[in-house]
C-alpha cells in the first residue's frame, strides 16, 4: 500500500528563486524536500535531481537522460517535476519509450518560493495519482490528470486541457 | 474524465483563523475557495459548508447530517474536509451507512491561514484520490490513503497510520 | 550613527506558535532573529530573551525584572517586544522608574508565524523610532509612536490611540 | 503628532510580480495599500503612484517629475518607494533641488509578493524615520537611515553603507 515511489527533479518554475543581487530568477536547489516536509508526507520516496533547467532550455540529450532513468529505476511508479512549457513534449517522448510504469509529470505556474504557488497542490495531486493510475504516462495539473497523448497547455490561460 | 465532485466542508484545523482582538482561534468562513484558486484547480466541484466545527465538538446529529448529505447528493465522488481528531470516527460511521460512492475525508494539522499549512498538499491529494479510488470510504492524510476500517491517528506524532 | 541597540524579548503575540499536536497556541522560541534576517537588518543589536509570556500573565516580578534590565544595560536605546494587552501598563511603570534612556515597546496583533503578521512592520518602525526619539518611554504600534503617559489600547478595534 | 505624510510610488523590486503566463517579472499595481493594511497602519497617508519602473530604467524626465512632485506637495514629510539600484542617485538629485522637507527613499531587495520580502520591514522603518528626522533627504534600508550625500549600495552584498 505504501510502495516506494521515485521522484525525478528536472527544474521548471517549481524551483525558481529570486536572486536579490541581480534581480533575476534562477535555480539554486530543489524545494521538494521542504515541500514534502510541509505537506507532512509519509510516503516512501526516492528523490533524485536529474537537472535544474527551464523546460524551454531542455535538450534532446536531457530528454534521453530522463527516458533512461525511467527505464533503469527499479520503482514502477515515478513522479517527474518539470517546467510547464514543454511538459507535454517530454510526456509524449516518455509514452513512446517507457513501458509498464506509471509516470506522472507535474509542475507549477508560480515558483514555490513566491508564496502563492500552485506547486504544493500539484505535488499532492501528482503523488496521489501516481499511486492509483494504471501504467501509462500522465500530465497532472489543475487537479486533473491527462494522458500524454491527449493533452495540451493553453498558452493564453496557462491551464492544461484535453486535446484530440 | 472531469466528472463533478461534491466537496463538503465541516470545519477543522483547515479553516481555523486567529482572532486578533481576543487572541483565540476561531472559524469565520472556509478557505477552500481561496485554496482551490491558488491551486489553479479546473475541476468541476460543488462546494457546500455543512458546519464549521472543531471535530472534537462534532455531535451525533452532526454526523447524521453528513451521512444524509452523502446519501442524498447526486455526485458519486465526495471529498469531506474534517478536523483530524475524530476524522477516523466519522469515516467509520460513513463506511457503515453510505454505499456505492467514493468518499474521501481529509484535513490539516496546521491552519491554512498560518502560512505553513499541510492543507494545500492534502487537498491536492484528496481531490486526486477521489477521482481514481473505487467506491468506499477513505482517509487521505500525509500523501497516503487509508480505508476507513484500517486507519488510526497517532496522537503522539500527529501522523495517520494503518491499524488492524 | 549605528550605535548599539538593546532588544529585550518578553513574548506576546509576536512570538506565538501553533502546536499541531494539541491545537493550541504556545511559545517555543523567539522569531526575532529570523525577522531581523528577513528584514536584512544591519543594525548593531544585542538581543536578550527575558521571558516568554502572554502579557496578560505578566507579574509584578516580571515587570521588576524588565525595569532592572533597562537600568542595568549599558545601551541607552532599548526596544522591548511585549504582548499588546498590558503593553501600556508596562510602559508606564518603566516611565516612572528608568531615566535618560530611549525605550520603545512594540508588539503584534497577529503572530509572526501566521503569515499575515503586523510584526515585521512594527519591528521596522520600533527600531527606527528608537534611533531618533529623545529619552523617554514610548509605545510604537500602527506606524505611530505614543508617549507612555498618553496612550491606550482600544480593545474594540485593536488599535492604539492617544489618551488624555 | 499624526501629521499627514505623502507617499510617492515609483516601482522598484518592492512592487514586482511574477507573470505566470510568460514566466517574467513585471509591474501590475502597487502593493503598498495591502502592506499598510497588513501593518495595521493608522497614519494619515496620501499615496500617489508616479510611475512603475525598474530603477535601472528611470530617466532624467522621471527624476524631474519626482523633484517637481516633492516641491509641489503641501506635505513636508515624504516617503518615496524606489528601486534600489539607482536609489542613491535619485536621493542626491532630490537633495540638491528640494528644500525644507524630510524626504525618505526606501525599497526592497525581494519583491513583497515573493513571501520573504524585506519590504514590510523597510516600509515600517521609513514611515517612522520620516516622522522624526529633521529636513533633508535620506535613504532608509536595512533598519538604518543614511544622508543622501553619504550612502552607497554595495553591489556585492546588496546592503547599503556609509560612503565618504
Amino acid at each position: 500500500m505504501n510502495e516506494r515511489i521515485r521522484v525525478m527533479i528536472t527544474g521548471g518554475t517549481f524551483d525558481k528563486e529570486y536572486d536579490e543581487i541581480n534581480g533575476r530568477l534562477y535555480f539554486k536547489e530543489s524545494h521538494l524536500p521542504e515541500m514534502l516536509s510541509l505537506g507532512r508526507s509519509r510516503l516512501a520516496l526516492e528523490l533524485r535531481t536529474l537537472m535544474m533547467v527551464d523546460s524551454l532550455d531542455m535538450t534532446d540529450a536531457d530528454r534521453d537522460l530522463i527516458v533512461e532513468q525511467c527505464r533503469a529505476t527499479s520503482e514502477s511508479r515515478i513522479v517527474i517535476t518539470h517546467g510547464t512549457d514543454t511538459m507535454v513534449e517530454t510526456a509524449r517522448i516518455l509514452a513512446g519509450r517507457v513501458e509498464a510504469k506509471t509516470i506522472v509529470l507535474t509542475g507549477a505556474m508560480i515558483p514555490y518560493k513566491f508564496g502563492s504557488s500552485d506547486g504544493l497542490f500539484n505535488l499532492g495531486s501528482a503523488l496521489a495519482f501516481v499511486q492509483t493510475l494504471p501504467p501509462g504516462v500522465y500530465v497532472v495539473m489543475n487537479g486533473r490528470y491527462f494522458e500524454a497523448s491527449h493533452v495540451r497547455k493553453n498558452r493564453q490561460t496557462g491551464f492544461f486541457e484535453e486535446s484530440e
